[in-house]
């Protein structure tokens, strides 16, 4: 059977640690010039790399795991302007196409929800694997296993940790797949901190009342940030907004009152554990300030690392 | 002497089907792990990738043909807009730029009709090979051979066929190109349907008569379809238009009297008959209803693995 | 150490001598099949090539370089409009996140002068090197390099030389590093000739004064060209207006007075002595006339491929 990477939901728990035991692998060959040839696992193996809308961190991530592996890359860095999607060619014909093209993956980044679901179905009987990067308001399974190996990397476990999470909640797919992800391990709680307009959606909170999770809202960011394990961060998803009215009341709710949202030097002394760590799937625009970069508890670039990681193992897993 | 593609007139007969005889042996090891190594007949040669204008499957077939071939890809997805063009290039410098970087071969996607032959002349005595992906209302070779290609795997025989071409017949150079090549064959005939003001032109219909091919223009869907072995399909041009006012009238001849140029699933299953093929470019907009896509008599899929064996084999016979 | 290329003056004479014998030798290899494959020395390691501004040749260059010492090259043909930069990501961040994907080096373009040197503090630590392929006015070494390379495989020296320099002399950035790199060496005398509006600045002709070297500004074509050895014309940096007045001046200087900037085939045969050479940074709008392409004393194309010897050069100085 064809295995795709398509939401997060498709791993168990053990799945999920076998994937991370395999990043694990790839982390310790990487860095050996002669371990990191053993890596090329894949050669001559055909990767697309099909991008309908920007997202060069993830796909700069994907294609440098598919070439670590010995791939073939080939891709379009804005397929919804260039492609041959100005001539109207549907998303179900393109990913035909690439199939017929040998394609062995396709990573696909696509603004509509259920798109990488859809593309599945096309590619299943080709026996070609597809990578969701990135739906819309949907998933971005790849970057919620990435944060997960890294809070379980950063703490040796997943078990009786307090989350943090701020910033745009409701928009944010990453901390949405995150927190329902985390609500699999024991004794783990959470706290959210937003504007109003964009606190968690009922779906997650009711996954989390599914699965007996403690959570609470808070009114401060000193009460988020407390004596939380895990905080993860969040900029606006500013492209998925529908009206500029709706913009503008993010921003005022996010700077004013003395940037309530923002964390700095001073959040960072005052509130967090000096065990904690300050997560962020990048990119950040205003809400870390740069002075943050280089505490030892920010965690934003190691995830960039894991990613890469995780994205190989996520290869092998559905290519081997 | 240095080769290019660069029209369809450049091949005979009898070289046409050597080209398709390179193809079939591509074909039987491109699915065989160890006889697609032996695939890798150009290493480290260099395919630059040019394409002036949009077009993602093209572009990603013939850097798929590249790279199965063992060669290094550079390209550029719109030249035309991001390229040094943008600062005044001319086509000719940029030719003798990448000839000047060592290219082995460029394929060359350009808006300007006889863009390609200019390049060649650029490119020759570099003894580098330019392959014209397309040049405006002009040709693109390697579509017309896999179009012949996938007839001849159809039928086992390229002679005694009725084709019945339907849709934009005056601004699709696929279908221009396709009607010149087959009437180098025996006992061909033809039948054009399409709006009145996108009719099949003169200089190809003046071909027809010189190669002593029947053809006749059709009044009705159900007389183009009924009996003919081939059906090629197209879309409208709508790039190459040059006023709005004209994209109205082609829409309201596709659309109106019941979408009498859009092939669904009742005129498949009423006027097609049952070893006829249906054929098609792609990009597919309305011309073609989804529900036909698995119809076993459609072949655009097929027409777009046609295409990579094909682009390899024109690779291979430029270059070694 | 990590090594980076960001401006001329990091290299003395004799480096710059060492970095042309590199240069050589590679240029001994490129065109022989077996030991073209001795070249690839470089396997494995992950090149990025960042380009902020449009600029399609040393995109190219490098990326060919890249590829032929056998790196993956991975990149992005205008990371400004489709990057992670329209989510707000700043160039600390971006070149953070492609060190942390195991870059081996980063070839960066970016329209902000200091940027290379800002992005090369970031990299260090990683031990990630940077390559200054253009930082809006400031630096292009490469560019400065492959020219002086061009002049000292022209006249077998790079001394007693008179060079004149032609066209937008404010705003060419490779003009200007070339001035300065070629004052380090003996007896070499400049002219300069420009519309007053684009005259060479006062910071370069300091630094001509402090190295003891003779320069004039011309009024004349005929005054420039006649007995120098090294002609440089450049085109007007148009994207670097800041206003459509001071272009439209720019081009009423230039257009003037029968095109008194435009050198064509009456200049080369009147002025331009037989063994002069013709440089050019490209791309040529119309400051040169095509007729003077195939002039054996027009060099621009050879500048070309020198560029591709030296940027392999200089990968190999960075990472071996």
């Amino acid at each position: 059977m064809t295995k795709h990477i398509l939401t997060v939901d498709q791993f168990d728990v053990g799945e999920v640690e076998r994937l991370f035991q395999m990043s694990d692998e790839i982390n310790q060959k990487i860095d050996q010039k002669r371990e990191k040839e053993l890596l090329r696992t894949l050669p001559g193996n055909i990767l697309f790399s099909f991008f309908c809308e920007e997202s060069t961190r993830t796909r700069f991530s994907f294609e440098t795991a598919g070439m670590l592996l010995g791939m073939h890359v080939i891709g379009t860095e804005n397929a919804k302007k260039f492609s041959s999607m100005v001539k109207g060619e549907s998303l179900r014909h393109s990913i035909r196409t690439m199939c017929e093209l040998r394609a062995n993956a396709i990573v696909l980044r696509h603004s509509t929800e259920g798109s990488a679901k859809e593309a599945a179905e096309i590619a299943d009987p080709y026996g070609v694997s597809i990578l969701n990067a990135g739906d819309g308001k949907g998933e971005h399974p790849s970057q919620a296993l990435l944060d997960i190996y890294t809070i379980r990397n950063s703490f040796d476990k997943l078990e009786n940790l307090a989350v943090a999470c701020g910033g745009d909640l409701a928009n944010g797919r990453t901390v949405r797949s995150l927190v329902r992800m985390l609500s699999s391990y024991d004794d783990i709680s959470f706290r959210f901190f937003s504007p109003r307009e964009l606190q968690m959606k009922q779906d997650v909170l009711d996954h989390l009342e599914k699965h007996g999770k403690r959570w609470r809202v808070c009114k401060t960011m000193e009460e988020a940030l407390k004596g939380a394990d895990v905080i993860y961060w969040t900029r606006s998803q500013l492209e998925r907004f529908t009206s500029w009215q709706k913009i503008g009341r993010y921003f005022r709710a996010l700077f004013a009152g003395n940037g309530k949202y923002i964390i700095g030097k001073h959040e960072m002394e005052t509130w967090v554990k000096p065990d904690a760590i300050l997560m962020h799937p990048l990119p950040i625009k205003d809400e870390i300030e740069a002075g943050v970069d280089n505490d030892s508890r920010s965690k934003y670039f190691e995830q960039v690392k894991n990613g890469l990681l995780v994205r190989m193992a996520l290869l092998k897993y559905c290519l081997q």
